[in-house]
């Protein structure tokens, strides 16, 4: 498909002893694709600087660009360049700026340079220090006919430098790529067969385009891709599956696009309609309101939230009548329309929501198995209150339920029926 | 480390395009390591014939025993066997138990043979099927002085006979392995750096031993690795090493061992002192109260959690005094004492905690810059207040905090003078 194939080396004891698990190298595969470029082969080591070195060498041989990452830190064990400096038979030499930025950093942190921190400052002789403002490790050497990218194993700072240095350089170095573009749906509420059955006739109405399908738990991901020369003609083809892809799975079903997540969609809705948050969490303990708050900014929406685990929290500070909980229990209708009311009183804020359920693994009964949550959410527009069953362990629960309480909000915003 | 060094190749496009990671290999180093053998070399390639023919010569010349997965199912893109054979130079040739065993489950599911699934019954001459009672692709070729093993890409079936044929196989053959044993310390509360200067002798008080470190924000993982014949040589290296890691870090910076967590720490030790726990968070914004309550039983100790994101909120449910906010500012140690005092009116928890701070990107000053945190801590021991200044993204600057937190209420149950 693509002329320019590529090696990646990963480096690190830990991915060999299997403490970790590879995801720096999908990641990369993923975000070079989509850039046009392919990833022929992928070659892990441990921390020997022969193995590195030899994985080089050979990387070198083969493929039109080498990406590695890992083994750029403190300690003893980071050996990368060092391997680097005696593959290319260049000297390791202290790079000043490198210098200054960790010598910097360790100041304002009131620390002092160690050996191995100072090691990170040098660098194989014609290496490119890649982030200039932050003291992170990570070079790249473009002297050579085949470039080569040392990119750090933290996958934060691998994931910045890949989007904001390795991928443009390596458009400058091999310009004309038919770029692959590309879409992302972001679903919530339908399951990933449910979706693949209502889009089965798609590869036939859209045959030069390809439909990928992404779970992430608790939501999925539609990838659509198309390769094209100009991004005019791709955006015709993706701007017009994405609207059959609406009409078949439901508009409010599709969150958002790219990376929008879903308490950013409810932060910018908020905003937009002026509107506060309230929020009453008894299962999801407080996994609504960390969500929430997530995004900079959020304090001007989000007001204030109680994770009222015990009943007593909850007649205190929900006004909860105790005969609510004694005749109901806790996880029921009842109580969740209680807790919402009570939490209206306290404050403000134009939504409250309130959340009780049974997280698991233990607390289910007959009744009311694990997973049943009673959601309530009450604006001046109305009430409403509705009872779920989620499946899976404690903390998927706890997840499933905690965006099914922000889709109720993004909904009931832009949903002129949800209350009725 | 160790003699017998293996090599893995997972073989698949999904392993490069990035739509799967790569879990197998982690499964399998895994097993390999506690099992007394090492994986030294780990490559992935796609699905052409010419790349798992190089990755298959290179890793007999290398290795002393080579592992591959995927590549042996029905479909045109499934093409290891071919290249297990001309690597080898020996000739395809169908396998007559593997036939029956595809012919029979077929007739059970009413379906025919096609050439796809006949296919799976031609094996490399020399190779030995692994499983005979189902249909699942997997053998062996064991008449070599290197052993090959090619395993399905399918994780269950690749995990039976890994470990039902494959690591029997390889004691066999290479009889009197040492066993690897290993320790995870974990550990909060210092940089990867400085763990790495206090520990930079270890290599020499301990030349059999193994130091990993793994940073796993927001806290570091030390992973102490010996190969021993016997579990008890290992434990006493391994005891004394831990033993030598509390003394240079401070025993009260390792918090756990292997899967230890901090919240779950914290909860066994709440447990364990009958203590409740009740929480008023700022900045950390309901995360605290979601760590901890994502653990089975948390309901035992935790009492309730405010997430006072709003100044009127810190007034109405933490009576913070207004002219305190107003004084000193909402950020501020004053501010912190207010909170812990007014949530311990509320509830009878033994334990309160309340934090406040700025976690960005926006609100900070001067005086008091982003990543400025305020917590304070109130037991009928004593109360304790302390500023801390963090640093990074908005969500690193939560997490830390909630860290910080966490290993608060831990240090408080554990050390005498943590309110002296």
């Amino acid at each position: 498909m693509n002329s320019v194939h590529g090696e990646l080396i990963t480096i690190g004891d830990e991915l060999l002893s299997g403490r970790v698990v590879n995801s720096n190298a999908a990641h990369i595969a993923r975000h070079l694709i989509l850039a046009g470029f392919e990833l022929r082969w992928a070659t892990v080591v441990g921390d020997r600087e022969e193995d590195i070195t030899a994985a080089l060498i050979r990387a070198m041989q083969r493929a039109a660009f080498v990406l590695a990452t890992g083994g750029l830190g403190p300690t003893e064990d980071d050996r990368t360049s060092a391997a680097v400096a005696s593959t290319l038979g260049r000297a390791l030499r202290r790079d000043p700026q490198s210098w200054d930025i960790l010598d910097m950093h360790l100041k304002k942190a009131n620390a002092t340079m160690t050996p191995g921190v100072a090691k990170m400052a040098d660098l194989p002789e014609g290496a490119q220090r890649i982030d200039f403002s932050r003291p992170r490790a990570g070079y790249a050497i473009l002297d050579l006919e085949r470039p080569l990218f040392f990119l750090p194993g933290i996958p934060e700072e691998m994931a910045d430098m890949l989007r904001d240095f390795v991928l443009p350089t390596l458009r400058d170095r091999f310009p004309g790529q038919k770029v692959i573009h590309s879409r992302v749906l972001r679903i919530f509420g339908l399951r990933e067969s449910e979706i693949g059955a209502r889009l089965s006739d798609f590869h036939q109405l859209y045959p030069d385009l390809r439909v990928g399908y992404l779970p992430h738990f608790p939501e999925n991901r539609l990838t659509l891709t198309v390769q094209a020369s100009g991004r005019e003609v791709a955006d015709t083809i993706l701007n017009q599956a994405a609207l059959t892809v609406g009409q078949r799975l439901g508009e409010l079903h599709i969150y958002g696009e790219g990376e929008d997540t879903l308490e950013g969609v409810v932060g910018r809705l908020l905003l937009e309609k002026d509107e506060t948050l309230a929020l009453a969490e008894s299962c999801t303990g407080g996994l609504i309101a960390h969500l929430i708050t997530n995004l900079a900014g959020s304090s001007a929406y989000f007001d204030r939230g109680m994770v009222t685990y015990s009943d007593a929290a909850k007649v205190t500070h929900l006004h909860v009548p105790a005969e609510t909980i004694e005749q109901y229990g806790s996880v029921s209708a009842e109580a969740a329309e209680a807790m919402v009311r009570g939490l209206r009183k306290e404050t403000d804020a134009g939504l409250a929501l309130a959340i009780t359920g049974i997280a698991g693994p233990g607390g289910g009964t007959m009744e009311k198995p694990v997973g049943t949550v009673f959601l309530a959410l009450l604006h001046r527009r109305g009430l409403r209150v509705e009872r779920f069953q989620f499946r899976g362990t404690r903390l998927e629960i706890k997840t499933v339920a905690a965006y099914t309480a922000l889709d109720w909000i993004r909904r009931a915003m832009i949903d002129d029926s949800f209350f009725s």
